[in-house]
């Protein structure tokens, strides 16, 4: 029996049992994808953007909080900015989804702003990850990645060991690492590139996941196995996307801990 | 034959028959479901931002008008208090829906100076009712209720006579009152509370009812028993979010007077 | 053979060979479909908010963009006067969606100003293009026609002579005019208008076709065709709204040249 698996497993267990209450600051495309995908394994998402609200849930009933800034403005920088430090202040985990970092200077610079109150991850695509690292590698193309993910794992292993996040590099293989430890999972499928916010809703559930792993890199490892497995089972079913969006999250709402802990494709990597 | 399901299908009838055309001031999260279920009513929905252009709306083509909170601002509070008193200059019913009110601070003080210009009706979870009325409860957890809608009832009559708006507090029952006649819904189904945007829609569909109703009390008896409708039948068939969703408008699109009139579960209560 | 039919077909064709980049300033309700209709021709959507980004992303990757003013507020509509200078500094073709022009007064002004700097393509129904000409017609109703697409016919050739941009009128049947010569398309179906933002995110497929088609003329026509025909296929199997959203991703997404080359109905008149 793979250890790993049985730990993915364990964490949608938790998921279930706990609910943890999920603040997710995220772009305007993804707001019902991210909402429904955490309502989906059981969490309950809240979207906020005035800052003393976000403030006021931080400091009162929040579990776990994602930032992504994929339509990023001025005004939801500085409310970023702000939300981080009052995590950091009230002892809740974060998740950096740093969306086109790299491609576009603004965000590049408010994302490493932000990295000044530490997430405890960081999920991105290849060339997002490469990026955000200092490292010099292909622009992405849009919010497409132009490196295979395997590329970005020097890169990865080096954003772990600065900001001391564990960092999930999503492709068509993902890497998990927290700059020691490396896990590959290969569930997934390629659908769920053409499904608007799925990459983008994964930061929310690496979100809910922080709150009841082990780790931060348990929780990585737990969250694109149940969300890889939960799109090869859609899409063994629905190969166009309308109809694979809906059972997307059907799947994810019908998982069970023995699935993943039977299914989970983890590999430990040197 | 029950005449409050009459009521209910006859508010249906019109509905199709109406248009009624209904701006909707919402969160961020809920733009597209609160849009498609009126659609799916025969409703015409509206979203607008700048504060002439609601006015222009409200002066012209508008039927009714709802109030979300739910990802509320600066910005959108300030417009949110000039566009209920246009709606009262221009005589247009309004629904407000107080999401997280109690919880979170800013909110509440912004839904306590909307209530200046009264709205028609106002529906939210127990917590939210308790809260707004000004009475000692428990606080939400989030957007979840901590609160049985039975616990809310005291509250809901205390609001429902100091600002004259029919009070729809949902929940597993729903309450209905206007200080004076108490009405409860059993129709509906859990899984509604998994689809994130269905309560925030269901304001959208209280203010299209409310153009058509003889009352904002029939307008709340009837919301809760056509979206509760549609809710058990999609469930029926899905027992999963995201085809339950997609389920749930075309319940909603399929519903028929008739079906409103033997199917509907409401009974006064003392 | 319909040489109409035959160039639809190459537009859809190259559509999926070369995955243009589109950029959306679109509306707060239609962010998610319009990119999952993007997606599903095999586009690559973005969505930005910050005009900075916007200008880096015009100058990198981007290869079309629509500008949809739905819930237009006064940092948008300066975001957008600049997008459309950028776009024309940068040569990239874009698409203007004058939704609600004519019944609210400051989107009108707006959308004025936006035609200095002119778009390839203009798509609206009958009320918006004859508002947009600065004819006299009857208002609009919220986001509804009350006109005719056939009586805009007209304002749209007028419109395409002062602006030098193809005009599409959507409506029970089609009409593309670039002034001289103009084409209807009676593909698509009635239950399009009851799923919120299928006729806003037509606005994205069009920026699509326009960045490979021969001419924007060929581009209107053949997203009329595409979309009208996936629309029919969907609609054949789902009577209901919910379903039928899903359905029309899943058709857009399996639809080939060969099925466009043998169903679209276009039709040159005179």
């Amino acid at each position: 029996m793979n250890p790993l698996n049985q730990t993915a497993a364990e964490v949608l267990q938790r998921l279930c049992e706990q609910k943890p209450l999920i603040l997710n600051l995220t772009n305007n495309v993804v707001q019902s994808i991210t909402a429904n995908m955490l309502l989906a394994v059981g969490g309950v998402p809240v979207m906020l953007t005035h800052s003393e609200e976000i403030r006021d849930l931080l400091h009162s009933c929040a579990n776990g909080m994602l930032v992504n800034v994929g339509t990023l403005n001025e005004q939801q920088a500085a409310t970023m900015k702000t939300a981080v430090q009052d995590a950091a202040k009230a002892g809740i985990p974060w998740v950096l989804d740093p969306v086109a970092v790299g491609l576009l200077k603004f965000r590049t610079q408010v994302c490493n702003e932000l990295l000044n109150s530490p997430p405890a991850m960081i999920r991105g695509n290849a060339s997002e990850i490469i990026a955000l690292a200092g490292a010099q590698g292909a622009l992405c193309r849009g919010v497409e990645s132009s490196e295979d993910s395997a590329a970005a794992l020097p890169a990865a292993k080096t954003l772990a060991l600065k900001t001391g996040a564990a960092i999930l590099v999503t492709g068509e293989t993902d890497y998990i690492t927290d700059g020691t430890h490396t896990i590959t999972c290969t569930n997934g499928h390629e659908i769920m590139t053409r499904v608007t916010g799925v990459g983008c809703a994964m930061g929310g559930l690496c979100a809910a996941c922080l709150t009841v792993a082990n780790s931060a890199l348990e929780a990585a490892v737990a969250t694109a196995a149940i969300l890889g497995l939960a799109g090869e089972r859609a899409a063994a079913q629905h190969p166009h996307p309308g109809t694979f969006a809906a059972a997307l999250l059907d799947e994810l709402n019908a998982l069970t801990p023995e699935k993943v802990e039977s299914c989970s494709k983890l590999k430990i990597i040197i």
